[in-house]
């Protein structure tokens, strides 16, 4: 069942008015068990149902969520056979009743933290969990019926990821897990606002609220750090200070405007010292991208007492409770948690986008590489070893709409 | 040395332009050591140095940290002799060199959490720690010289307490710990914005910021617990749930707003799950008025996913941590921990006594018992027994000013 990937579709047979309503055959990278190497599998996927959208994916990039459920790290994350994914961009294949704001042919990116625009939560401006399609690392199948929209050539059921699912030539979402992006974005670099740029730049614009003139630690420069700093950078701060184990990090992080780099395996002081002797007693903000309990104790002290905000993107998988006395909340230090950077995706993910077409946000420099979709597990190596910030697979409608 | 209490001073004598300058001698109830009695001890009280002064206390009520301090609960708090109390009303007597903001015959309020208007901190809006004279329960002697302004008429020092030290007929403050208020001001009222009354509506304005037609839940109904609740009327709130095991404390607390009440010991299922029931998911924001973890936690699950705002105002002795994990913070709900409801003292206090004296926020209630000031140990057993809200201590010179 399981063949080596080959590009054996007729890229002219994707013309939308062939395949609306029909079943489609195409190839997707299949995941049957942790750590197991992606195959890619001829599989099919069903048109959109009720308020669904089928979108055929142009790239795909690689997040650390796809590898940490590419590792089965926890329960939730082991469902098989399985397409993970939730960073890409794509252009919509067909849509499903009831589906008004989308059309064929529209540029799209996919969001993992969906937004149905009705719910209490939409409705709420002070928060982007949706009620319904707010990230579910549990669900495994489309919402409306439960059921798959992926199956094996034998007729297995293929389960979803994250809402999302982009490691497949066509993928079909939620409507509320669709924005729509201007055609003229330039393709390849959106596929980074599904999931890390869009989560480290609006968790310094929308949830720290960063200030111009004021200073910022970051622990952690991975694409989500790194997305941070240019979040920060762009709003005026006047420090960044970067910190992770790696010194290779620092090279990149320099390139992209972090000012200081610390290590903390430098020896010497705690880095929450040396980072309050830097700047006069704290930061301003920090942010905790590692997912680390004591990275966390590290970047909540690196804050000013008074006013210093610590922001976590890190996953915790760690069953430990917040390192931190409540008595030392009264020393004005605050905590708080994000998920995709406190973006609401349909309605201000589309703002993000014009913003990084006139070069508010610059986005060169996150990718570090880009192979063909069949090489997905070379992929996944380079984000192992920590060589690649993101790499983006190229998938082969692309080539066309390029 | 120590005597009982006689009202021997002449009242004619407390003209201002008598005592400007010199040594007072007045009585204080001095505490010797954890639990043991106040005696009414005459004391000496030295001239204010630059930047004090001296007020002459008018009323001063009793606040569970005066209890904690008297039982001695930490180390930080066992200094003997001592002058507790941090919640009063005076006049100033007189003031120190460059003191520019007070004057002879100034109505006026001690608060323990003093604002210098000067520093880092006090120019910025978002915090009310001032760097010199924030809340300090380590602090035993004036800033000013690290020496003490209370001596036993034997020559002994007696150590101050929160800044302000007000079971005394005299005390010596830093002009930063004290607030000018509206000559037209109900005095004795007044007494309750030293501490309580400020730090419960503020918690629910400056803190929380409730909103109108949001919902409320405040654990712990003493005096902290009805003034957010207070504060939470005056803005409109649509529903306030007041949790306390003390079922005597739901007749207070129905007669001054409080909506719904939970008893903890009703048995049943947890408080957080029947407040989720009773508004839809949870409230809008939760108040921690007890310094109990397990309180805490069921405070912080009482909110809404999304949105909730879990305002931290009780003291946690516990050395425990923050009983939360750290992924919890991702469903959108925040902690926050405050000093004095976030009132920077000596520059938002003053439009708070205008909200009282305009009926904005309602005083009547809060001042459960009134005693004269020798009777100071019979109004702590009053607080033990949670018989008193406030319980007021009335000093001799207060009847020639009412």
């Amino acid at each position: 069942m399981a063949t080596l990937f080959h590009n054996n579709v007729n890229k002219s047979s994707f013309n939308p008015s062939d395949t609306a309503g029909k079943i489609i055959s195409c190839n997707a990278a299949v995941v049957r068990g942790p750590n197991q190497q992606f195959l890619i599998e001829q599989i099919r996927v069903d048109p959109p149902k009720t308020m669904e959208v089928r979108i055929k994916i142009l790239y795909t990039s690689i997040c650390h969520t796809d590898l940490s459920a590419w590792q089965g790290e926890n329960e939730a994350q082991r469902a098989y056979p399985r397409i993970l994914g939730h960073e890409a961009v794509g252009v919509v294949e067909s849509v499903g009743e009831g589906v008004t704001d989308l059309k064929e042919g529209d540029h799209v990116i996919p969001i993992f933290n969906g937004e149905c625009g009705h719910c209490v939560y939409c409705n709420r401006r002070t928060t982007n969990l949706c009620e319904k399609y707010r990230v579910n690392p549990f669900k495994k199948a489309m919402t409306n019926d439960g059921k798959c929209r992926f199956w094996t050539k034998d007729g297995e059921p293929i389960f979803h990821f994250l809402n999302t699912s982009t490691f497949t030539e066509y993928s079909v979402l939620d409507s509320a897990c669709v924005v729509k992006i201007d055609s003229n974005s330039p393709l390849k670099k959106m596929s980074l606002l599904s999931c890390g740029v869009s989560t480290g730049v609006g968790a310094a614009w929308n949830v720290a609220d960063v200030q111009a003139g004021s200073s910022v630690a970051i622990f952690g420069l991975g694409a989500l750090g790194l997305a941070v700093a240019e979040g920060a950078r762009a709003r005026g701060v006047s420090k960044i200070v970067g910190v992770d184990i790696n010194p290779d990090k620092f090279i990149k992080g320099k390139a992209m405007g972090i000012s200081e780099f610390l290590n903390p395996n430098d020896g010497g002081k705690p880095v929450h010292e040396r980072i309050r002797e830097m700047t006069g007693g704290g930061v301003d903000y920090s942010f905790e991208c590692v997912g680390n309990l004591d990275v966390l104790r590290e970047a909540f002290l690196a804050t000013h007492d008074g006013w210093g905000k610590t922001v976590l993107i890190g996953i915790y998988p760690s069953p430990n409770l917040l390192p931190i006395h409540p008595m030392e909340l009264f020393d004005g230090r605050s905590i708080i948690g994000t998920v995709f950077g406190g973006y609401k995706g349909k309605t201000q993910l589309p703002d993000l986008v014009q913003d990084c077409m006139r070069g508010v946000v610059n986005l060169d420099g996150f990718i570090t590489h880009e192979l063909p979709f069949e090489k997905i597990n070379q992929a996944f190596e380079l984000l192992i070893d920590g060589k690649a910030l993101r790499c983006v697979l190229r998938l082969p409608y692309a080539e066309i709409m390029e």
